[in-house]
């Protein structure tokens, strides 16, 4: 079995588990940004979010928001979270089963020092307001050809 | 009015508009990370993950994701796009009505430098593990009870 996702999924390889139920896994990451740095996968493959049903984006982002509410009361004593899904290589994605990752954060901790490293501008955010519209008007008029 | 979200979802305070209807609006950032980089909202004032309802949730990530399609397929030619909800001032949270960001990617753009910065180990994965279960259990006994 080449995706390590389905693997952990069907019991053949391990991990420390943090939620299940019938369709989706929430296990901690093994190289963890932050502690408690966790992954909620749904059980059925799918890539990214090109190919991963509406219906189980949705369901990972409230499976997400609850251990993001559990870190807050845990012993980890997080004061945020950090809710991703990074979609596609150019995104950092590195393992091809689609996941959501929660990172429980701490004010002050080590991720704190990338805020405000990076330029924030737009040569034309007009332009690029314009080409994000019709591509979503695009997207829709195909999904209901 | 002090949140210049729901001034902007009552018409004033402008903002560039990639999708809206009766109860979410997306526009773009306006200091944005990457070209195009939209944040999805609720209509309805709350401030992060610990007040807004799962509902919500659900719907801004699965409004989030059909973005995301659209980015790809847009003038924009994003190879992946950045999901994220920052929950929390500490992590990096600004604007205090929450939102979701979309953060149109491409291959060896100005963020991808930050890949592999960090250590990302856990000196005890196990207690992490147990922590947010304990943690997850307390959160549904009470959302039961």
């Amino acid at each position: 079995m080449s995706c390590v996702f389905c693997a952990i999924v069907a019991g053949d390889a391990p991990a420390i588990k943090i939620f299940e139920d019938d369709d989706y896994l929430a296990l901690l990451d093994i190289r963890p940004f932050t502690r408690g740095h966790t992954l909620v996968i749904p059980k059925q493959h799918t890539v990214d979010l090109t190919d991963t049903p509406p219906e189980t984006v949705a369901a990972m982002a409230a499976i997400g928001q609850r251990i993001a509410r559990a870190a807050r009361e845990s012993g980890l004593h997080a004061d945020g979270n950090n809710v991703v899904i990074n979609d596609g290589k150019a995104a950092f994605q590195s393992v091809f089963h689609i996941h959501l990752h929660v990172l429980p954060r701490q004010s002050g901790d080590k991720l704190s020092f990338a805020k405000g490293m990076l330029l924030r501008r737009d040569p034309d955010r007009e332009e690029s307001g314009r080409l994000l519209r019709e591509a979503l008007a695009k997207l829709d008029a195909a999904s209901e050809g």
